[in-house]
């Protein structure tokens, strides 16, 4: 849905490749005016010296990834590319621009504002949804753009590979949802977050406005206020209920639900647990289930979950079933879930062997309440019988880490390689305008990143290479690669001929994601330890880029 | 800025009170469907049932607060209220609302939820920017909103607290900009954090789409990208600067930056600590004050801050002061900012000894690189010399504490109290239509909130009143109040002819909570171990919330 493609969709000059149009940012608060107030003083500057139409390259990266882990995935590159192709200053912009420059700006600067667009701009990126790698840049462009730019890619990489961790713990077979829009960083904190969270590999999001945005399968219940609004079953007006085979109709479906209550608690097994359940709840669960009958999922935590939730919700559940409705679940969101779960699921079995259905042990059974990695992966050493995890505030907000680091680094400017330097060697930038390179061994899984200068020769297939790490003169090794793939794609080439890729659906980047999972060999991706995938440079880089540390430094004096 | 009056203000009918029309919501993706599905699935239920004209009153709260702190500043009324006055389903919503319920609805929901707004609702709220505590509802209101409202509020006030938070460490004689944009999570991540961290006390911020809509004071520089782009002083083309008076005009600016900076070099003190500086570093300095005479502001660190940033620094501002312009100050972003900042003012006070430069020394440190509260507290420990912090990644995304736990409970339906229950008792909500007050003792500070049942006796000015801890039998005290607050104001009142409070400005919000702070003793703000503010009920709903609770929850058996 996220790319659904628009009226107008054009053919590339070379008639051969689609193009197709690209829309304006999901938020429309994503303008040329959501960046630094640097940005302006800068080009201001630049313009004032005549530099604005020099050619710089920058290049986004990050340095470290997050969660104390070695991977992280790719996130936002759609957003960036529909914030270039929509870059295009108001009237009131600019008028904004002038004020907030307060009259010391020349007119020719505004009039080079109001004509300024992305016509000439190049972006270069790796694909979204890619497992990316400290310092390889992700994006290669130009200035004005680092803060927008870097805002998109933060949090839309950091919630994604946060998704991904959370797959990792909780396994392929259980199902997914994101329920975090209500404790999100602001709206399109939350919104963002269910995109890349499904992303990232999550199923389904209870956000109905990213449901739509994104076309990401909904999921929900109900909440205990549902519950605790009902007072008892007599509030319940219209008891009838259609059989789902549209057959028959039960005139009393609230009586139908109390006789089962009864013989569920006339069973001697069952009943073991439990005295007298709470009848306000036992209303809402009936309520619920007569607009829902196909659908009927139950919050069973509101007063006592074995006491009361699970023999109500499973009174209704045998009632619909003699309709020829399938209960979906219960839904538990406190307590000790491990424990809850594999009594709940006692419960189910026990139901189903008394009274003869088969399936109904199976019921699914959905955990919720401020889980994160760390509590999926202890609920997984004590064992429990949870079918689905909601999964919220950690999730959404990146409570963990709640910021990746990504910067925006000048590595070339009129064909003049620049560095910026640091004592702290995590924090020089590796400069030139680079191709990057992800070659893969025997095994299919992914050995090695290397970045080359922009003229060197490619990587090739069964050829040995020397990979160096960038900074550490005694770490390096020959690769002999079996698979080269260049990390690099055209995303936007602005008003020239060249082609560029089309944003790919967020389903088909969800599935590059998986995809790239797959492709790293395990011990880069565990949770604890992992070991750091290895970034290189080709040696003529490795040699160049301490030429010019060497170059620019100052060389100290000691007094 | 944020509430300039819309045209079309209207008389209230008492043809007393004006009321201002209120905006739609600052980010447009805040519509009905910014919520969860099951808000929906539960509205459907509801009126199934004929439950949905029933009056239900719902308070939003929280139930710590956050940082490990005894305080929150409550944000976010303002946008609440923004899009209560515009909650409207288009006919795309509903469109979007059947499908996504998969056809299980019936046309008359539809119906229904196409001729529904907020006219028939009220929302009682604390006003926006005052320092309110646990437990105590902020906003009084209905279902449906619950997912927006609360996503509305626990960023804002997350974020407005930790600003608060910043401020108190930093002391009140700093400037404190927020630099957060790039980090944030997510376009209005960025654009929430810099208005409210305004409104939390800080004094200006980077991001300019937040100055434009709000009318927050920006602050920027250049960046260190700026800096590596100049490769020396034969690039600036256009060397004249005219003095500041206008008299004058110096054609070679560039020259008489290279004399001054050979002047400073030849001085014996100043010499010693360094050699060369950098001179690409000295062009792009020479030319950002060409741009910016009167506000020429230096990022120092890109090659060596002692060594080449501030000689060079000197050097343009001493050649400005010869046009007759004052020189803003330097910005350190790396390395020992206490020690760095120190040796900066040295220099600067030696430069206002050797050449005779009253006001010199006093020239303007600006630190920024990940500063939080626990680096600013650092810093004074080690004493420093900076006059003004940027701060942004542990601001703008609460790195401390990424989420806010706000709750939205329900608390009476059809006049009858209902109440949460849970086994752990922080988890318990406080039951009834409620009235909160603020009671004062005699220095002026806020001793007590109290919350009391709709139809009690307000609590009066030098009248004693028993104050009870909700959940604890044991605490309790005698309160006789010098001064009596009421702490809520209604801010909605839909079609009804019942006054509301227009809208503050955010500058005016922003003044409350600076009052507001300075009505709590200090022990209930300090970082470390502050001291637990009380939150208490009536003797009366004290035994209402027992007598509920004993009658709402199950009898155990033990077997």
């Amino acid at each position: 849905m996220a790319m659904k493609k628009e009226n107008g969709a054009t053919m590339a000059d070379d008639g051969e490749r689609r193009r197709s149009v690209i829309g304006p940012p999901t938020n429309p608060m994503v303008t040329p005016l959501l960046t630094d107030l640097y940005q302006y003083t800068m080009a201001y500057a630049y313009w004032k010296a005549g530099k604005h139409t020099e050619r710089a390259v920058f290049d986004l990266f990050f340095r470290r990834s997050p969660f104390v882990g070695e991977y992280t995935v790719f996130g936002g590159l759609e957003e960036c590319i529909r914030f270039i192709a929509h870059f295009k200053f108001t009237e009131d912009d600019i008028t904004f621009i002038r004020d907030a420059m307060a009259g010391k700006c020349e007119e020719g600067f505004l009039d080079y504002l109001r004509k300024l667009d992305c016509s000439e701009v190049e972006v270069y990126a790796i694909p979204e949804g890619s497992v990316v790698f400290p310092r390889v840049p992700l994006i290669r462009v130009a200035q004005l753009l680092e803060t927008t730019l870097v805002n998109l890619v933060n949090f839309a990489s950091l919630v994604a590979t946060n998704a991904a961790r959370h797959r990792m713990v909780a396994g392929n077979d259980k199902l997914l949802l994101e329920f975090g829009l209500r404790r999100a960083q602001g709206p399109d904190g939350g919104i963002s977050a269910s995109r890349y969270c499904y992303m990232g590999g999550f199923d389904a999001t209870s956000n109905v406005a990213a449901g739509r945005l994104f076309g990401i399968p909904l999921k929900g219940t109900h909440s205990h206020a549902f519950v605790s609004s009902f007072m008892s079953l007599d509030e319940i007006v219209d008891k009838s209920l259609r059989s789902a085979d549209g057959t028959t109709s039960c005139e009393d479906f609230v009586s139908l639900v109390q006789k089962w209550l009864a013989k569920i608690q006339r069973t001697k097994f069952l009943s073991g647990g439990f005295g007298e359940t709470n009848l306000s709840e036992l209303a809402a669960f009936t309520s619920y289930a007569l607009a829902f009958p196909t659908n009927f999922l139950a919050l069973v935590d509101t007063y006592d979950v074995l006491r009361s939730g699970i023999p109500n919700f499973c009174a209704v559940a045998m009632a619909l079933r003699d309709l020829g409705y399938k209960a979906m679940g219960i839904r538990l969101d406190s307590g000790d879930l491990a424990y809850l779960s594999c009594e709940a699921r006692k419960f189910f079995q026990a139901i189903e062997k008394e009274f003869g259905v088969p399936g109904f042990g199976k019921m699914s059974i959905t955990a919720s309440n401020d889980l994160n990695e760390e509590t999926l992966d202890h609920l997984n050493k004590q064992g429990h019988q949870v079918d689905a995890f909601g999964i919220g505030t950690y999730l959404v907000t990146c409570y963990a880490q709640a910021a990746l680091g990504c910067v925006f680094k000048l590595v070339e400017i009129n064909n003049q390689p620049r560095m910026k330097l640091s004592e702290d060697v995590s924090k020089v930038s590796i400069p030139c305008k680079k191709r990057c390179y992800r070659l893969y061994g025997k095994e299919g899984y992914a050995l090695v990143d290397l970045m080359i200068g922009e003229n060197e020769p490619a990587p090739k297939i069964e050829e040995r290479i020397l990979c160096r790490h960038p900074f550490n003169e005694s770490k390096r090794a020959y690769v002999v690669p079996q698979r080269v793939e260049e990390l690099f794609k055209c995303y936007w080439s602005g008003n020239s001929d060249k082609m560029r890729e089309d944003l790919p659906s967020l389903k088909d980047v969800r599935e590059r994601c998986m995809a790239q999972l797959k492709q790293m060999r395990p011990d880069y991706l565990r949770r604890l330890n992992p070991t750091p995938y290895k970034v290189s440079v080709s040696a003529k880089l490795y040699d160049f880029i301490h030429f010019l540390w060497l170059n620019e430094a100052p060389v100290g004096e000691l007094h």
